[in-house]
């Protein structure tokens, strides 16, 4: 069989109570298969990384993160390690994601079931059909740009960051954004984000995006929104977005997570972290490392309770075995199995649900659960 | 009686149309007075300027927007000036700002009356009681930093906006803050909204607000979050952000615009900017100038048609007497007179509402009731 290296990162807080279920469903999903095997290696990264080697990314970790053929990572971070402490845990993330060119961030954020329109904020008129898939930039702009501190020459009474795009930092998350849209039959439409009428960053976006599409895919509608608009829209209208948005690093940070709250839970929610463009499943199948992730944080109010809901770290398993393994088979199935598990409605309307969607069952529960189903 | 010189700048789209409902109700408060009266004067602003005169502020609009009392104005811009068009409204409105010295905006979202819950995309239970005042650095940040355009030296490839935030900057808008929370008995929460995790600026932020509210405002409670997560909340349980929150310009830019759609129409929605704390009227008031417009734009869809909701702007009205004139009973009569208007009921539900809130008064109509009822 295809054997295949995958590094598995649990991290702080619920981190690895949900990392643990998606690396059970990865286990399962090899067991039974013939044709494939993964090899699931654990590292320390984040806090737990700081506190048992005193940095976040340590050697080890990096090089088995710039050698495996995909990455699963839990969660980073907790109160221990406020903006002020000296060694934190976002910068070796960071860092992570700029050496490996992470620069594709793909987060769908679509109602799973009708069953969970109770938990959305909305009202249900407005949740029912949200299909929206947020491409971030994800090493470029104010994240990664030149940077002054305060107390720092010239200048020890300002600090600054600078959002810089290139065009062909533009350009290539373009075509990302491009290929998922090209992924579903019809293709989907590109709502692009900026703030152009008055950033200087963003003119060079939409331009960029616009041309990119224009010439190279003009099969695909596109239209450009303005960031604040498209903040009204996430939450008035959210239908109108449906599709791909299309934003850069910092405006991604926010219009992602705003997002997420729709479906009602962020536990529900995986996310992709690419070098490339993604290759579909198929004959033509190219293989490209990734990091994959829930798009929930640590969590430390709940960790070590077994009540965190292990759902979005088992669907970034999913998108993991699609995008960096090309195994279309077995990731359908693990979806498959999480719909079919959420839609489940044994001893009156709760069945098998975490706390954070009103149950009761355990992270591990469910996660044992899915690996039946699976 | 005390006179006041009041700039008006009814700009494009349906600003025209709100702001002749505003300025009729200025002018009904001063004729029923004897203690002060208003002269109000029209200038052209904006996209209108542009057509007229090839720039969007000129000379004469700058000198009276300068020597005035307040300014109040409807709304600019329009489809004819994209982001690629030569002049453009905008440069125009943020040399204003910045030349007034305009620093702090304010932004209250919250849901007039319970009759309009039927209108928020939020659920009942989560949007009623939300009251949040939004304060939003106005003149600093990436609005303002230096900044390079595609295609200019070095690097014609590339673009970039530096966020950049001094000392003085950010203690002045937070005792903005600070003074909106006193205003209350007892003083609201203070939210100050950052991204310290990861960008310089936001650092220094976080840090001068602490030392801000700690040193000179100890009665104050106050706590700091992230900007993703910060959108988050507002969306999922906004509640918590009740209060004032208190953030950066392009932060205020995002999250007021999402706070905006909570209350169920962004026709309803005043806001302030200001060059100094505002003070409360009384015995010591201070008077200081500002400009107050609504939170909406220009709508050029329904522009010319008379359905434009003129709520916004009338509430700007009474923002602008409270806060540069000292006048607070005229500037509480207008928002009782608003808050009657909107609880009436007639014929079965839908009194007196325009068509953004499901009813069919005209601007026109909808702006003489409130006339009636001050
Ligand atoms: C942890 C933090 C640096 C990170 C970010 O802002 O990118 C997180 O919020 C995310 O969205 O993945
Ligand atoms: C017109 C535009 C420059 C402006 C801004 O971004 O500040 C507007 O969106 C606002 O919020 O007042």
């Amino acid at each position: 069989p295809r054997e295949f290296r995958i590094v598995v990162l649990p991290g702080d807080g619920i981190g690895p109570e949900v990392v643990g279920e998606a690396v059970k469903v990865l286990q399962a999903v090899s067991d039974a298969s013939t044709e494939f095997k993964l090899n699931l290696e654990t590292h320390d990264f984040g806090g737990c990384a700081i506190v048992k080697h005193g940095e976040p990314l340590i050697p080890t970790t990096f090089q088995a993160c710039k050698e495996a053929d995909a990455i699963i990572l839990g969660a980073i971070g907790g109160p221990q390690w406020g903006v002020d402490a000296k060694v934190r845990p976002e910068p070796g993330f960071l860092k992570l994601r700029k050496a490996l060119g992470l620069y594709a961030n793909i987060r769908p954020a679509n109602l799973a079931s009708d069953a969970l329109l109770e938990y959305t904020p909305l009202k249900p008129d407005r949740a029912r059909g949200v299909n929206m898939i947020v491409i971030r930039e994800l090493i470029g702009g104010a994240y990664f740009g030149p940077r002054k501190e305060q107390n720092v020459e010239p200048e020890p009474d300002s600090a600054w960051d600078t959002m810089v795009y290139s065009v062909s930092e533009v350009e290539r998350i373009t075509r990302v954004a491009a290929q998922i849209a090209l992924a579903a039959n019809p293709p989907l439409e590109i709502h692009s984000i900026d703030k152009a009428n008055v950033l200087a960053s963003s003119r060079l976006w939409r331009k960029v995006v616009t041309e990119t599409l224009t010439k190279e895919y003009p099969q695909i509608k596109f239209d450009h929104h303005l960031v604040d608009a498209a903040a009204m829209f996430i939450v008035s209208q959210p239908k109108k977005l449906n599709g791909v948005i299309l934003t850069e690093n910092l405006f991604g940070d926010i219009l992602s997570d705003q997002s997420s709250v729709i479906p009602g839970s962020l536990g529900l929610l995986p996310s992709a972290s690419l070098p490339a463009p993604p290759s579909l499943p198929g004959p033509n199948f190219k293989p490209t490392p990734g990091l994959y992730e829930p798009i929930h944080g640590s969590a430390p109010d709940i960790a070590g309770q077994g009540i965190a809901n292990p759902i979005g770290t088992i669907l970034s398993a999913a998108m993991l075995l699609r995008y960096s393994l090309g195994l279309e088979k077995p990731a359908k199935a693990i979806e498959e199995a999480v719909r079919k598990v959420l839609d489940t409605t044994e001893s009156g309307g709760h069945g098998l649900r975490t706390k954070d969607l009103g149950g009761s069952v355990t992270t591990k529960e469910l996660g044992d659960k899915i690996v039946e189903v699976v």
